[in-house]
């Protein structure tokens, strides 16, 4: 495709995506061409900024300790619900609550612990690291024998691939429904499926994938999810993270970070811990009230936008970014795309892998458009459809055919 | 002592006061009479406040994703060095991350990991509910006997009672520094000198004590210590908590929850993890940002104000309060302090026994006037150094004694 023909495309869409008007809701002065890393740090929503100050000045400032008993004490729950209807699942099964790591060790503890009889840990060997190092610590803390799949190049994972793990002696799987680093989105109701032929659990890590994908978990019969708030939910920079537990799972389970709020009735204090009989029984410690306050207000926001008209943009988004830099390589741009190119098999990211990655983003960023780069040799473009333009996909891109040495 | 003498005492205790001064730096906009609840949820400081508003919209807003870059990857460890120089520990050995509970149980796996060879866990059977609770899970996990201290009924840890549960076979024991109903001081220097004394090591739950009592973790060659940041450090609701791990242990200890925070190269995400030497191997996920600007906001204030003052004022303050209960008692108001007597042996808050504690302490809130309420029969009056003047503690008791009938 002809550079001028991408340019007219970008305005095209733009005119007519239903969700364009999102963008107005969010900080936009950041003096930038593009922000291709709402997969890492989502944008701020206005909303969020007045809704922080106002719990600060107002809860905090003026309601103190009282805060607790005026709601407080129920946003784990009541936003981990707002979550479940994002996710696709019915209340009472999701929990708002430390980070995406402490969430990771509870659900592999959890899931572990229903499947006492089994001895192997079934993980994606080029899953995010955090995953791969908690996986590996909870097998060694229960004996079990840690199993590394390896994905396809793209990312993708086949039924013949991970059939070839699966066995009766499986007791838990950990995959992403996206992974981190290619975009590649995996079906997770014919995966779910296939784990539970032989008996064994999943774990799903939702981070790259919630807020842009629809995730019907209920529907899949799901056992476990995590995920992050920060990317596509757009709660801020370290915002708590949220945990999953179906409900035929959650009354049997035992967690392995038990801590007074992990009680039924949290100020009992009782000598024995008598766990609470849903989601809440996930939760530990006190939680952060700022930081669901923020959640609160993302989800709020990606509820209102609709999760299926965000994938529908989202599919559209990540194919111009595709066509773009299709164009790039047809112009002798040396990079490659590593992304899955069917847009049921791909999330809200493209991926290029590139000679000096990471000299090409630190000069993308120096010249205003912001992508990330991951090691050895990935940049990738992240692409939120509450926030992303096609005209900032096309600008942005622009910069790099640029600096590709194509200007 | 007459009433009329304790208005006046007030007057000239906030008259003499250095820091009363302080109390201007914190909101003060709540309707109320008298807040005895510092120890629970501290004050609001108004540079929190405008700190919180600048990273909201100048950091997050602006920056986005550069802000990891630009200062934020560092928080857990700067501030938590902050923090370690209000508990006396030397730089490296102090982050800020997660919940207490979550700390708790990194620190009890940690020291627990370090005597392997030893058999028994040893806690006070009167502590904070998720200490209980986290320490019976450890021991679950690892096999160990988990034994309960009694305090005696004030609270206090004598060397005798200690010495009747420490032998050769106990690998950790985790007390809090201040007891949480009683307000007890617990002797820290001693109690550590002897649990060392049978090789075993120690884990300082700091929660009621951070911020208003000198604590010298490296003098007494304390072992490890967790602690919250949203009583006496003022960092807001849920806000994160620290651990401190000494660093002779830094080197060797085995954290439960590795997640990618824990390396020393964050973004290398190799396949094995490199754990970090210093503190930071103690962190698991991603940390919140918003909160570590709240915590290094508190603790700065802390610092300034200076914990050794904050102490003087909080001797005077607690031995006011018993001097004001006392005359209630004497006009024949029905309850007992349960707080030691003694200055060095309580912390900042003074507890009293009573009939109908809860449903006291709800018409002492409906009054303006809040503490808190413990299962089965305390109301505990935090007094909070840089925050609660003498007059709002002669009020306070004020209005206690009217709903006790001595009006």
């Amino acid at each position: 495709m002809r550079t001028t023909e991408l340019r007219e495309r970008a305005a095209a869409l733009d005119a007519a995506d239903p969700l364009a008007p999102w963008r107005q809701q969010f900080a936009l002065d950041d003096g930038l061409v593009a922000y291709f890393d709402g997969n890492s740090l989502g944008r701020l929503p206005l909303r969020t900024r007045d809704a922080l100050a106002r719990t600060v000045r107002e809860g905090w400032g003026e309601r103190l300790i009282r805060g607790w008993s005026e709601g407080w004490v129920d946003l784990p729950s009541t936003v981990g619900d707002e979550i479940g209807a994002v996710i696709g699942a019915a209340p009472g099964q999701t929990v708002v609550t430390d980070s995406t790591s402490i969430c990771l060790a509870k659900a592999l503890h959890a899931a572990a612990g229903l499947r006492p009889d089994r001895r192997r840990l079934v993980i994606d060997g080029s899953d995010f690291p955090t995953d791969r190092y908690l996986a590996r610590q909870v097998a060694a803390d229960r004996g079990l024998e840690l199993d590394h799949l390896q994905p396809a190049p793209d990312g993708s994972i086949g039924a013949e691939l991970l059939d070839s793990a699966l066995d009766k002696d499986v007791a838990v799987v950990l995959l992403s429904h996206v992974d981190y680093r290619t975009g590649a989105l995996r079906d997770l109701g014919s995966i779910t499926e296939q784990i539970h032929a032989v008996g064994a659990l999943v774990i799903w890590d939702l981070c790259h994938s919630v807020g842009v994908v629809p995730i019907g978990l209920d529907a899949a019969d799901a056992d476990f999810a995590v995920g992050c708030t920060y990317k596509y939910l757009n709660a801020g920079p370290g915002a708590p993270a949220f945990i999953h537990a179906a409900r035929r799972h959650l009354s049997r389970l035992t967690q392995p970070l038990p801590g007074w709020w992990s009680s039924a009735d949290l100020f009992a204090m009782s000598d024995a811990l008598e766990p609470a009989s849903d989601a809440r029984r996930l939760l530990s410690g006190t939680p952060n009230v700022l930081g669901l306050v923020a959640v609160r207000e993302g989800v709020a926001l990606t509820q209102e936008a609709d999760v299926d008209a965000a994938r529908a943009k989202s599919e559209l988004l990540t194919g111009y970014c595709l066509d773009a830099l299709d164009t790039i390589v047809e112009r002798g741009g040396e990079l490659e795309v590593v992304t899955p190119r069917a847009a049921t098999e791909r999330g809200s990211q493209v991926t290029v892998r590139v000679a000096d990655a990471r000299s090409l983003t630190t000069r993308l960023i120096e010249a205003g458009v912001v992508p990330d780069f991951r090691e050895p040799d990935l940049v990738r473009i992240g692409l939120a459809p509450l926030t992303t333009s096609f005209e900032e996909v096309h600008a942005g891109l622009d910069v790099l055919a640029d600096l590709l040495g194509l200007g």
